[in-house]
């Protein structure tokens, strides 16, 4: 039994999703998460500028002694991961490859739809994640960058939301998808209206359900489980707007967040050429 | 004669609008300007964060060698002006005050209206600037952060911003307005659709021009100007996408963009704990 905590991080809040999920499964696990809300949001910035920011978060997680980490950022999970992987001596697990493998099982047509930022779906990682899973599939995908700002300004089911929708998803239905992974950790909020726009014979995958099985399977691996439910807590930094985060986060993650810190990276340097 | 440069920085893009508006009024100046790609936007983010970023964008341009500051960001404007005020030792010009002055001038009802960020607008610093121009104005505001991403995806007229647009304007048009003030650097690319749904009786007020003015007065006092027209340029630097911004730039300046480079504040820090 290891009672080291799981590290999850992602540039705002999306990524508690993910938390909710590896909390259901693994109710024994002491889990500490990251917010970058000072950065926010990742999607529409450079491979470069995302590798930074995935290389200083996830060092500053692991001065909280990790035994694994999880990247529940999409776009983070789509440039930076293997690199982390490579530069971590930790198993680092993203959600990329997890959801592809749900959407690859899920298909029959051998049709399936990608929906992310910018950064997401150019770097083509779910392309080549779904053809890795099973040769042969045929992949349409489409970035939606208003998705984010919708969900966070709380438009769930608005008329701008649904012409928002409509037009990002209408060629992609059209294409003859009948499976949509949410390539994106803030995309589920909004998954009834996506839902009714791609209509009920289309499969939705959600990466954070698929995310938590590969955390599960790979501590059984290693044999690093941990079963102290007494111990079990989860601990969350964010690097702005901790009040904010408390409360919009519940949305999220499905319960109170009890507790928040602030972190600041860049402190040390605020006055850097005094 | 001085011809040290005017150093004009923004979160994103769109103090271009400014560094045009500066360059059209005072050909003979050498302008900097930084744009904060890394971090954009800042109108969602804390007052705190938001000083921060402000210090650490003021002290860059600083090594430039400035001989005056302009904070073409209505958030920053807003949260840290009086604080940059203070510690620099060159006038520093924010876009609130030379806004607020045109619409105390413009408006004949003495109802005016603001839109910004959530930043901008929570802090206040419109209705205090516009009440100290004109004892007795009624200010209605009202924040718009969705119209920051809708025109970065370029949706200038498209039947969402428009929804958007609606639902954000139509109580202050209700209110009774005749003066809209555009509290934010990224809204004049919005302007026609803006117009079309307040109506031809609200006069629209961009704070660039305004600022232009205030620049060159205050140059003129301190007798700081500059008139060698050979020796004029522009020189931009930004945290993240030098491309990206050549490209989308031209939107906001209005002409080719050729000298950008990429600045890293944080690159020292890439790997702080090891």
């Amino acid at each position: 039994m290891d009672t080291r905590a799981i590290g999850i991080w992602d540039s705002g809040l999306g990524g508690l999703t993910v938390v909710r999920a590896v909390a259901e499964r693994l109710p024994g696990e002491r889990l500490v998460y990251f917010g970058d809300s000072a950065r926010v949001p990742y999607g529409t910035k450079s491979a470069q500028t995302v590798r930074r920011f995935a290389r200083q978060n996830s060092e500053f997680l692991l001065t909280k002694g990790l035994k694994l980490m999880v990247v529940a950022c999409n776009t983070a999970s789509a440039l930076a991961l293997e690199e982390l992987q490579e530069l971590l001596d930790i198993p680092v697990i993203g959600v990329i490859e997890p959801g592809a493998r749900a959407a690859a099982a899920a298909t029959r047509t051998g049709i399936v739809g990608v929906i992310g930022t910018p950064g997401t779906i150019q770097s083509g990682a779910y392309n080549a994640a779904l053809r890795e899973c099973k040769g042969g599939l045929s992949v349409v995908s489409r970035e939606c960058p208003l998705f984010v700002p919708l969900a966070e300004e709380g438009w769930l089911m608005h008329p701008a939301t649904r012409l928002t929708a409509e037009e990002y998803l209408n060629p992609v239905k059209q294409a003859g998808v009948d499976t949509l992974v949410l390539g994106c950790t803030h995309y589920p909020v909004l998954r009834p209206l996506i839902g009714e726009v791609m209509g009920q014979d289309v499969r939705l995958v959600d990466s954070a359900e698929e995310t938590a099985r590969e955390v599960e399977a790979r501590l059984d691996k290693l044999n690093l489980k941990s079963a102290d439910e007494s111990a079990a807590e989860l601990e969350c930094y964010v690097s702005d707007m901790p009040s904010r985060f408390r409360q919009a986060g519940e949305l999220f993650l499905g319960r109170r967040i009890e507790n928040v810190a602030l972190v600041e990276y860049d402190k040390a340097k605020e006055n850097p050429w005094q």
